[in-house]
């Protein structure tokens, strides 16, 4: 017999980075706050179910009315530019950059040989009918440095090996507000070959 | 103007545990998956309201209908011990022991210097009254083993200095499954001035 607290603590366990004590801690919270935050958290879960849908284009995050989203439906961007990245939340993180001003195209997932995620699972299909019928001319993948991010990105670039689009992926190197003291081995190594002239 | 999506990220940033950018991929998790676990959580979170309570005797979690909860309406345990902890979760721990057979009183808190939480913020004179109208000969302090741990022992101390009731701590030492080259020095100094006889 699960108790009610169990219950919401199995079920917050769920969520990625939640682990079994800290969704414990986080249930307690819950049920002890007198801040309302569960009627909080209910209204929030209820209006993302509502109104919260990926773009059928691009699998960025909109809304219920706006599909495709602000970004395909800009006519201002850059068509011949597409950027492929695994997660909508990408998506998000490279719009706060402001360096970038193409389409976006979300895979929702990553390849991986050891885990689950197969070709089919991704929205690799609709990359190669995007890329036909919207007369894009490069690619540029912006997956993860890890090896499923390779995974992924080699992938792609078999997809397109007879075709004119051009591929390029985005630069490796220190990131801000580091420096050689703090970056691990692989960084510096991608670094040095990535120099750049000044 | 907030997104559904942000605001879905900010309430479960309000969790314990869970940071920004963790509580943005957790929005993220329940926005994308198919499986149902938006409704599942706000289930949960809705039976967790309706039937969870604290027991208003010893802070426990129990259900609506059981209060006093299951532990304060045993007639079979030592109503002579009293337990204090700090979190209602902390009840559920120490009950996983088996070590113990008294009675429970939860806090809600620590105090804390630094933080927030206030003396008369913690249930501390429900623990006066209980201790002097139930007849408790023995108040066992099971609380942090850290500063506001301390803090709040001592604080408890200072309460009953007058009082006949006799006052002890949890030991403190190696963990299980532990060793000497695993702990801390803290820990071991400890275990050190706590070493006994064989």
């Amino acid at each position: 017999m699960t108790s009610p607290f169990d219950r919401l603590a199995q079920t917050l366990a769920r969520l990625p980075g939640l682990g079994r004590r800290s969704a414990e801690r986080a249930a307690l919270a819950l049920v002890r706050r007198d801040d309302g935050l569960v009627e909080t958290l209910m209204d929030a879960l209820r209006e993302a179910r509502e109104n919260i849908r990926l773009c059928s284009q691009c699998g960025a995050l909109t809304t219920i009315g706006q599909d495709p989203c602000r970004i395909c439906s800009d006519v201002s961007r850059d068509a011949a530019l597409l950027c492929v990245v695994e997660e909508p939340s990408d998506i998000l993180a490279l719009e706060r950059s402001g360096g970038y001003h193409g389409r976006y195209h979300a895979l929702l997932g990553k390849l991986s040989p050891s885990r689950i995620s197969k070709p089919s699972e991704l929205r690799l299909r609709e990359l190669v009918r995007r890329v036909e019928s919207e007369g894009i001319t490069e690619i540029i993948l912006a997956v993860s440095t890890d090896m499923e991010g390779d995974a992924t990105a080699s992938y792609i670039a078999d997809l397109f090996r007879n075709s004119s689009v051009r591929l390029t992926r985005l630069a490796f190197g220190l990131p801000a507000d580091s420096g050689v003291g703090y970056s691990d081995p692989l960084t510096l190594k991608r670094a040095i070959g990535g120099r750049q002239s000044l």
